[in-house]
Protein backbone atom coordinates (compact mmCIF):
# COMPACT_ATOMS: atom_id res chain seq x y z
CA UNK A 1 0.00 0.00 0.00
CA UNK A 2 1.27 3.46 -0.88
CA UNK A 3 3.17 5.32 2.05
CA UNK A 4 2.64 8.61 0.70
CA UNK A 5 -0.20 10.77 2.59
CA UNK A 6 -3.81 11.42 0.88
CA UNK A 7 -5.77 15.52 1.25
CA UNK A 8 -8.99 14.43 3.22
CA UNK A 9 -11.49 17.67 1.85
CA UNK A 10 -14.21 17.05 4.36
CA UNK A 11 -17.61 19.04 3.72
CA UNK A 12 -20.86 19.08 5.20
CA UNK A 13 -23.83 20.71 6.03
CA UNK A 14 -23.47 23.53 9.37
CA UNK A 15 -24.75 21.69 12.36
CA UNK A 16 -23.85 17.88 10.95
CA UNK A 17 -21.24 17.51 13.36
CA UNK A 18 -17.94 17.50 11.22
CA UNK A 19 -15.69 18.62 14.40
CA UNK A 20 -16.68 15.82 16.27
CA UNK A 21 -15.97 13.69 13.12
CA UNK A 22 -12.81 15.35 12.33
CA UNK A 23 -11.37 15.25 16.55
CA UNK A 24 -12.28 11.97 16.89
CA UNK A 25 -10.77 10.71 13.57
CA UNK A 26 -7.19 12.39 15.02
CA UNK A 27 -7.75 10.96 18.21
CA UNK A 28 -8.27 7.09 17.07
CA UNK A 29 -5.63 7.31 14.15
CA UNK A 30 -2.17 8.63 14.18
CA UNK A 31 -1.79 8.66 10.36
CA UNK A 32 -4.01 11.93 10.00
CA UNK A 33 -2.98 15.53 10.36
CA UNK A 34 -5.18 19.00 10.25
CA UNK A 35 -3.92 21.27 7.92
CA UNK A 36 -3.51 24.69 9.10
CA UNK A 37 -4.64 27.47 7.17
CA UNK A 38 -3.05 30.65 6.61
CA UNK A 39 -4.44 34.28 6.82
CA UNK A 40 -4.40 37.87 6.72
CA UNK A 41 -6.51 38.45 9.88
CA UNK A 42 -4.97 39.16 13.32
CA UNK A 43 -4.60 36.46 15.72
CA UNK A 44 -7.41 36.51 18.44
CA UNK A 45 -6.86 36.28 21.89
CA UNK A 46 -5.38 32.86 22.92
CA UNK A 47 -4.67 32.09 19.16
CA UNK A 48 -1.27 30.80 18.48
CA UNK A 49 0.72 31.36 15.25
CA UNK A 50 0.55 28.01 13.34
CA UNK A 51 -1.75 26.37 15.27
CA UNK A 52 -5.17 28.29 14.42
CA UNK A 53 -3.89 30.03 12.07
CA UNK A 54 -0.29 30.87 10.14
CA UNK A 55 -0.83 34.36 10.74
CA UNK A 56 0.21 36.34 7.92
CA UNK A 57 0.53 40.02 5.84
CA UNK A 58 -1.42 40.60 2.76
CA UNK A 59 1.91 41.20 0.74
CA UNK A 60 2.72 37.31 1.95
CA UNK A 61 -0.48 36.62 1.25
CA UNK A 62 -0.63 38.01 -2.69
CA UNK A 63 2.88 36.01 -3.04
CA UNK A 64 1.57 32.65 -1.90
CA UNK A 65 -1.06 32.83 -4.51
CA UNK A 66 0.86 34.04 -7.34
CA UNK A 67 3.54 31.19 -7.06
CA UNK A 68 0.78 28.77 -6.87
CA UNK A 69 1.35 27.89 -3.53
CA UNK A 70 -2.50 27.72 -2.10
CA UNK A 71 -4.35 24.96 -2.65
CA UNK A 72 -7.72 27.34 -2.10
CA UNK A 73 -8.56 30.84 -1.28
CA UNK A 74 -11.17 32.99 -0.66
CA UNK A 75 -12.10 36.02 1.18
CA UNK A 76 -14.12 37.05 3.94
CA UNK A 77 -15.03 40.23 5.42
CA UNK A 78 -11.96 41.51 4.05
CA UNK A 79 -9.70 39.11 5.31
CA UNK A 80 -7.89 36.61 3.06
CA UNK A 81 -8.26 32.90 4.00
CA UNK A 82 -6.32 29.73 2.23
CA UNK A 83 -4.44 26.48 2.47
CA UNK A 84 -0.83 26.76 1.60
CA UNK A 85 0.40 24.26 -0.58
CA UNK A 86 4.24 23.43 1.36
CA UNK A 87 2.67 23.05 4.58
CA UNK A 88 0.00 19.73 3.44
CA UNK A 89 2.72 18.65 1.40
CA UNK A 90 4.88 17.89 3.85
CA UNK A 91 2.52 15.50 6.26
CA UNK A 92 1.92 14.49 3.44
CA UNK A 93 5.46 12.86 2.13
CA UNK A 94 5.99 12.22 5.51
CA UNK A 95 3.07 9.42 4.76
CA UNK A 96 0.29 11.22 7.16
CA UNK A 97 -3.45 12.08 5.75
CA UNK A 98 -4.17 15.77 5.49
CA UNK A 99 -8.08 16.59 6.83
CA UNK A 100 -9.04 20.40 5.11
CA UNK A 101 -12.34 20.92 7.04
CA UNK A 102 -13.58 23.28 3.72
CA UNK A 103 -16.65 24.71 2.30
CA UNK A 104 -18.14 23.89 -0.99
CA UNK A 105 -16.33 26.75 -2.98
CA UNK A 106 -12.70 25.67 -1.29
CA UNK A 107 -13.28 22.38 -1.87
CA UNK A 108 -14.11 22.59 -5.69
CA UNK A 109 -10.76 24.75 -5.64
CA UNK A 110 -8.60 22.05 -4.50
CA UNK A 111 -10.75 19.32 -6.75
CA UNK A 112 -9.08 21.69 -9.75
CA UNK A 113 -5.53 21.98 -8.35
CA UNK A 114 -5.02 18.86 -6.77
CA UNK A 115 -7.49 16.00 -8.39
CA UNK A 116 -5.75 12.96 -5.94
CA UNK A 117 -7.55 14.55 -2.86
CA UNK A 118 -10.54 12.56 -2.10
CA UNK A 119 -13.55 14.72 -1.38
CA UNK A 120 -16.21 13.40 1.45
CA UNK A 121 -19.13 15.23 1.96
CA UNK A 122 -21.21 14.10 5.44
CA UNK A 123 -25.05 14.41 5.58
CA UNK A 124 -27.50 13.79 8.92
CA UNK A 125 -29.55 10.80 8.57
CA UNK A 126 -32.84 12.80 7.45
CA UNK A 127 -33.65 16.67 6.68
CA UNK A 128 -35.72 16.45 9.47
CA UNK A 129 -32.67 15.23 11.72
CA UNK A 130 -30.87 18.33 10.66
CA UNK A 131 -33.54 20.71 10.72
CA UNK A 132 -33.74 19.38 14.79
CA UNK A 133 -30.42 19.88 15.34
CA UNK A 134 -30.13 23.53 13.88
CA UNK A 135 -33.14 24.25 16.22
CA UNK A 136 -30.28 23.77 19.10
CA UNK A 137 -32.68 21.34 21.06
CA UNK A 138 -35.65 24.50 21.01
CA UNK A 139 -33.49 26.82 22.16
CA UNK A 140 -33.09 29.01 18.92
CA UNK A 141 -35.84 31.70 17.93
CA UNK A 142 -37.36 30.92 14.69
CA UNK A 143 -35.56 33.34 12.47
CA UNK A 144 -32.40 31.79 13.63
CA UNK A 145 -33.32 28.14 12.79
CA UNK A 146 -34.91 29.65 9.00
CA UNK A 147 -31.63 31.35 8.33
CA UNK A 148 -29.97 27.87 8.83
CA UNK A 149 -32.20 26.07 6.93
CA UNK A 150 -31.61 28.62 3.82
CA UNK A 151 -28.27 27.87 4.09
CA UNK A 152 -28.28 24.34 4.58
CA UNK A 153 -30.10 24.35 1.04
CA UNK A 154 -27.29 26.50 -0.30
CA UNK A 155 -25.12 24.13 1.04
CA UNK A 156 -26.65 20.82 -0.89
CA UNK A 157 -26.00 22.40 -3.94
CA UNK A 158 -22.46 21.00 -4.71
CA UNK A 159 -23.18 17.84 -3.08
CA UNK A 160 -22.61 15.89 -6.11
CA UNK A 161 -19.12 16.61 -6.76
CA UNK A 162 -18.21 14.85 -3.83
CA UNK A 163 -16.87 11.40 -4.24
CA UNK A 164 -18.12 9.96 -1.04
CA UNK A 165 -21.30 10.21 1.09
CA UNK A 166 -21.20 9.92 5.10
CA UNK A 167 -23.68 9.71 7.04
CA UNK A 168 -23.61 10.46 10.45
CA UNK A 169 -26.12 9.24 12.32
CA UNK A 170 -23.89 7.08 14.64
CA UNK A 171 -20.30 9.37 15.25
CA UNK A 172 -18.43 6.28 15.97
CA UNK A 173 -19.80 4.24 13.26
CA UNK A 174 -19.58 7.52 11.26
CA UNK A 175 -15.82 7.68 12.15
CA UNK A 176 -14.84 4.06 11.55
CA UNK A 177 -16.43 4.57 7.89
CA UNK A 178 -14.73 7.71 6.99
CA UNK A 179 -11.26 6.08 8.17
CA UNK A 180 -12.33 2.98 5.91
CA UNK A 181 -12.97 5.25 2.71
CA UNK A 182 -9.36 6.77 3.25
CA UNK A 183 -7.98 3.48 4.11
CA UNK A 184 -9.07 1.85 0.69
CA UNK A 185 -8.71 4.84 -1.07
CA UNK A 186 -4.82 3.84 -0.07
CA UNK A 187 -5.41 0.72 -1.96
CA UNK A 188 -6.06 2.09 -5.35
CA UNK A 189 -3.94 1.19 -8.22
CA UNK A 190 -3.41 4.06 -9.60
CA UNK A 191 -1.72 5.25 -6.00
CA UNK A 192 0.41 1.97 -6.34
CA UNK A 193 2.15 2.16 -9.61
CA UNK A 194 5.58 1.57 -7.80
CA UNK A 195 4.30 -1.75 -6.34
CA UNK A 196 2.80 -2.44 -9.78
CA UNK A 197 6.24 -2.07 -11.55
CA UNK A 198 8.40 -3.74 -9.03
CA UNK A 199 6.60 -7.00 -8.55
CA UNK A 200 6.20 -6.86 -12.42
CA UNK A 201 10.21 -6.48 -12.66
CA UNK A 202 10.63 -9.04 -10.02
CA UNK A 203 8.55 -11.59 -11.58
CA UNK A 204 10.56 -10.70 -14.82
CA UNK A 205 13.55 -11.27 -13.28
CA UNK A 206 12.56 -14.92 -12.39
CA UNK A 207 11.67 -16.70 -15.14
CA UNK A 208 15.30 -14.63 -17.07
CA UNK A 209 16.89 -16.73 -13.98
CA UNK A 210 15.60 -19.36 -15.27
CA UNK B 1 -26.25 4.18 1.50
CA UNK B 2 -27.22 3.20 -1.81
CA UNK B 3 -29.21 -0.41 -1.07
CA UNK B 4 -28.52 -1.62 -4.55
CA UNK B 5 -25.23 -4.48 -4.95
CA UNK B 6 -22.77 -4.01 -6.75
CA UNK B 7 -20.59 -6.16 -9.16
CA UNK B 8 -16.87 -7.00 -7.90
CA UNK B 9 -14.74 -8.42 -10.16
CA UNK B 10 -11.66 -10.10 -8.35
CA UNK B 11 -8.61 -10.99 -10.15
CA UNK B 12 -4.90 -12.20 -9.33
CA UNK B 13 -2.36 -14.23 -10.04
CA UNK B 14 -2.90 -17.92 -9.75
CA UNK B 15 -1.66 -19.30 -6.10
CA UNK B 16 -2.31 -16.14 -5.18
CA UNK B 17 -5.11 -17.49 -2.81
CA UNK B 18 -8.32 -15.44 -4.12
CA UNK B 19 -10.62 -18.59 -3.93
CA UNK B 20 -10.06 -18.65 -0.06
CA UNK B 21 -10.55 -15.15 -0.29
CA UNK B 22 -13.97 -15.01 -1.48
CA UNK B 23 -14.85 -18.47 0.31
CA UNK B 24 -13.97 -16.67 3.92
CA UNK B 25 -16.13 -13.20 2.79
CA UNK B 26 -19.07 -15.13 1.65
CA UNK B 27 -19.46 -16.98 5.18
CA UNK B 28 -18.37 -13.96 6.89
CA UNK B 29 -20.88 -11.57 5.35
CA UNK B 30 -24.36 -12.36 3.98
CA UNK B 31 -24.55 -9.75 1.66
CA UNK B 32 -22.25 -11.38 -1.16
CA UNK B 33 -23.14 -14.00 -3.61
CA UNK B 34 -20.87 -15.63 -6.12
CA UNK B 35 -21.48 -15.43 -9.82
CA UNK B 36 -22.40 -18.80 -11.60
CA UNK B 37 -21.24 -18.71 -15.28
CA UNK B 38 -22.94 -20.34 -18.08
CA UNK B 39 -20.83 -22.99 -20.28
CA UNK B 40 -21.52 -25.54 -23.26
CA UNK B 41 -19.41 -27.87 -21.73
CA UNK B 42 -20.94 -30.50 -20.59
CA UNK B 43 -21.30 -31.58 -17.00
CA UNK B 44 -18.34 -33.28 -15.05
CA UNK B 45 -19.80 -36.04 -12.26
CA UNK B 46 -20.98 -34.42 -8.98
CA UNK B 47 -21.79 -30.98 -11.10
CA UNK B 48 -25.06 -29.44 -10.60
CA UNK B 49 -26.58 -27.26 -12.78
CA UNK B 50 -26.96 -23.71 -11.42
CA UNK B 51 -24.49 -24.44 -9.33
CA UNK B 52 -20.82 -24.90 -10.69
CA UNK B 53 -22.53 -23.65 -13.81
CA UNK B 54 -25.43 -23.08 -15.94
CA UNK B 55 -25.18 -25.46 -18.58
CA UNK B 56 -26.37 -24.48 -21.79
CA UNK B 57 -26.57 -25.42 -25.63
CA UNK B 58 -24.08 -24.06 -27.90
CA UNK B 59 -27.51 -21.95 -29.52
CA UNK B 60 -28.16 -20.69 -26.23
CA UNK B 61 -24.75 -19.60 -25.59
CA UNK B 62 -25.58 -17.60 -29.11
CA UNK B 63 -28.42 -16.18 -28.55
CA UNK B 64 -27.00 -14.82 -25.31
CA UNK B 65 -24.40 -13.24 -26.76
CA UNK B 66 -26.33 -12.11 -29.74
CA UNK B 67 -28.89 -10.43 -27.58
CA UNK B 68 -26.25 -8.98 -25.41
CA UNK B 69 -27.11 -10.91 -22.01
CA UNK B 70 -23.68 -11.83 -21.45
CA UNK B 71 -21.20 -9.85 -19.14
CA UNK B 72 -18.23 -11.74 -20.36
CA UNK B 73 -17.63 -14.34 -22.53
CA UNK B 74 -14.62 -16.56 -23.39
CA UNK B 75 -13.57 -19.60 -25.45
CA UNK B 76 -11.64 -22.32 -23.76
CA UNK B 77 -10.70 -25.76 -25.70
CA UNK B 78 -13.51 -25.86 -28.12
CA UNK B 79 -16.36 -24.46 -25.68
CA UNK B 80 -17.89 -21.50 -24.18
CA UNK B 81 -18.17 -19.64 -20.88
CA UNK B 82 -19.90 -16.06 -19.79
CA UNK B 83 -21.02 -14.69 -17.19
CA UNK B 84 -25.22 -14.01 -17.59
CA UNK B 85 -26.32 -10.70 -17.21
CA UNK B 86 -29.76 -11.64 -15.54
CA UNK B 87 -28.25 -13.72 -13.02
CA UNK B 88 -26.04 -10.71 -11.81
CA UNK B 89 -28.60 -8.29 -12.17
CA UNK B 90 -31.22 -10.53 -10.01
CA UNK B 91 -28.41 -10.64 -6.92
CA UNK B 92 -27.89 -6.93 -7.46
CA UNK B 93 -31.89 -5.67 -7.37
CA UNK B 94 -31.85 -8.09 -4.25
CA UNK B 95 -28.95 -5.70 -2.55
CA UNK B 96 -26.58 -8.66 -2.71
CA UNK B 97 -22.95 -7.57 -3.96
CA UNK B 98 -21.92 -10.36 -6.81
CA UNK B 99 -18.29 -11.70 -6.98
CA UNK B 100 -17.18 -12.75 -10.07
CA UNK B 101 -13.56 -14.46 -9.91
CA UNK B 102 -12.24 -13.69 -13.30
CA UNK B 103 -9.11 -13.29 -15.32
CA UNK B 104 -7.98 -10.13 -16.94
CA UNK B 105 -9.74 -10.75 -20.65
CA UNK B 106 -13.45 -11.17 -18.82
CA UNK B 107 -12.18 -8.09 -16.55
CA UNK B 108 -11.72 -5.91 -19.18
CA UNK B 109 -15.02 -6.79 -20.97
CA UNK B 110 -16.75 -6.40 -17.66
CA UNK B 111 -15.43 -3.10 -17.65
CA UNK B 112 -16.97 -1.91 -20.42
CA UNK B 113 -20.18 -3.27 -20.70
CA UNK B 114 -21.28 -2.46 -16.98
CA UNK B 115 -18.40 0.71 -16.12
CA UNK B 116 -20.03 0.60 -12.32
CA UNK B 117 -18.36 -3.04 -11.42
CA UNK B 118 -15.43 -2.65 -8.93
CA UNK B 119 -12.37 -4.44 -10.37
CA UNK B 120 -9.67 -5.65 -7.31
CA UNK B 121 -6.60 -7.28 -8.28
CA UNK B 122 -5.04 -9.66 -5.83
CA UNK B 123 -1.35 -9.77 -5.20
CA UNK B 124 1.28 -11.49 -2.76
CA UNK B 125 2.57 -9.75 -0.50
CA UNK B 126 6.01 -9.62 -2.80
CA UNK B 127 7.25 -12.03 -6.14
CA UNK B 128 9.46 -14.20 -3.46
CA UNK B 129 6.47 -15.14 -1.89
CA UNK B 130 4.55 -15.90 -4.80
CA UNK B 131 7.27 -17.84 -6.43
CA UNK B 132 7.38 -19.72 -3.01
CA UNK B 133 3.68 -20.34 -3.55
CA UNK B 134 4.04 -21.50 -7.18
CA UNK B 135 6.92 -24.07 -5.73
CA UNK B 136 4.07 -25.52 -3.69
CA UNK B 137 6.76 -26.20 -0.48
CA UNK B 138 9.57 -28.17 -2.70
CA UNK B 139 7.14 -30.66 -4.27
CA UNK B 140 6.52 -29.11 -8.18
CA UNK B 141 9.59 -29.30 -10.83
CA UNK B 142 11.42 -27.23 -11.98
CA UNK B 143 9.53 -27.00 -15.41
CA UNK B 144 6.21 -26.89 -13.93
CA UNK B 145 7.32 -23.98 -11.24
CA UNK B 146 9.25 -22.12 -14.51
CA UNK B 147 5.66 -22.40 -16.57
CA UNK B 148 3.82 -20.96 -13.28
CA UNK B 149 6.23 -18.08 -13.09
CA UNK B 150 5.22 -17.23 -17.02
CA UNK B 151 2.31 -17.44 -16.36
CA UNK B 152 2.28 -14.99 -13.28
CA UNK B 153 4.54 -12.66 -16.14
CA UNK B 154 1.35 -12.82 -18.39
CA UNK B 155 -0.61 -12.30 -16.06
CA UNK B 156 0.69 -9.10 -14.35
CA UNK B 157 0.07 -7.50 -17.52
CA UNK B 158 -2.96 -5.27 -17.30
CA UNK B 159 -2.73 -5.14 -13.61
CA UNK B 160 -2.92 -1.15 -13.64
CA UNK B 161 -6.02 -1.52 -15.57
CA UNK B 162 -7.82 -2.26 -11.92
CA UNK B 163 -9.26 0.03 -9.58
CA UNK B 164 -8.03 -1.34 -6.06
CA UNK B 165 -4.65 -3.23 -5.47
CA UNK B 166 -5.37 -6.19 -2.63
CA UNK B 167 -2.20 -7.71 -0.97
CA UNK B 168 -2.56 -11.09 0.20
CA UNK B 169 -0.20 -11.59 2.85
CA UNK B 170 -2.45 -12.09 6.15
CA UNK B 171 -5.76 -14.47 4.88
CA UNK B 172 -8.30 -12.28 7.48
CA UNK B 173 -7.11 -8.89 7.02
CA UNK B 174 -7.20 -9.51 3.39
CA UNK B 175 -10.56 -10.46 3.66
CA UNK B 176 -11.28 -7.45 5.85
CA UNK B 177 -9.92 -4.98 3.86
CA UNK B 178 -11.64 -6.12 0.63
CA UNK B 179 -14.94 -6.13 2.38
CA UNK B 180 -13.93 -2.33 3.46
CA UNK B 181 -13.57 -1.27 -0.15
CA UNK B 182 -17.43 -2.40 -1.29
CA UNK B 183 -18.87 -0.79 1.95
CA UNK B 184 -16.58 2.00 1.08
CA UNK B 185 -18.07 2.15 -2.63
CA UNK B 186 -21.19 1.98 -1.84
CA UNK B 187 -20.89 5.17 -0.18
CA UNK B 188 -19.93 7.20 -3.14
CA UNK B 189 -21.43 10.17 -4.18
CA UNK B 190 -22.23 8.78 -8.05
CA UNK B 191 -24.06 5.38 -6.49
CA UNK B 192 -26.56 7.52 -3.79
CA UNK B 193 -28.15 10.31 -5.96
CA UNK B 194 -31.40 9.46 -4.94
CA UNK B 195 -30.36 9.83 -1.53
CA UNK B 196 -28.75 13.58 -2.43
CA UNK B 197 -32.32 14.50 -4.40
CA UNK B 198 -33.99 13.51 -1.23
CA UNK B 199 -32.29 15.38 1.01
CA UNK B 200 -32.24 18.31 -1.06
CA UNK B 201 -35.80 18.37 -1.90
CA UNK B 202 -36.91 17.73 2.34
CA UNK B 203 -34.31 20.82 3.16
CA UNK B 204 -36.18 22.74 0.40
CA UNK B 205 -39.71 21.98 1.40
CA UNK B 206 -38.70 22.88 4.86
CA UNK B 207 -37.62 26.74 3.77
CA UNK B 208 -40.83 27.02 1.74
CA UNK B 209 -42.52 25.78 4.96
CA UNK B 210 -41.48 28.11 7.22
Amino acid sequence: MNKKGLVLVLSGFSGVGKGTVVKKLLEKYDNYALSVSVTTRSPREGEADGREYFFITEEEFSRLEREGRLLESAGYVGHHYGTPRDYVMSHIDAGRDVILEIEIQGAMQIKKRYPEAVLVFVIPPSAAALKERLSGRGSETEEVIAARLKRAVEEAQGMEEYEYLLVNDDLEACVEQLHEIMTSEHRRASRNQEQIQKIRKDLAQFVEGD
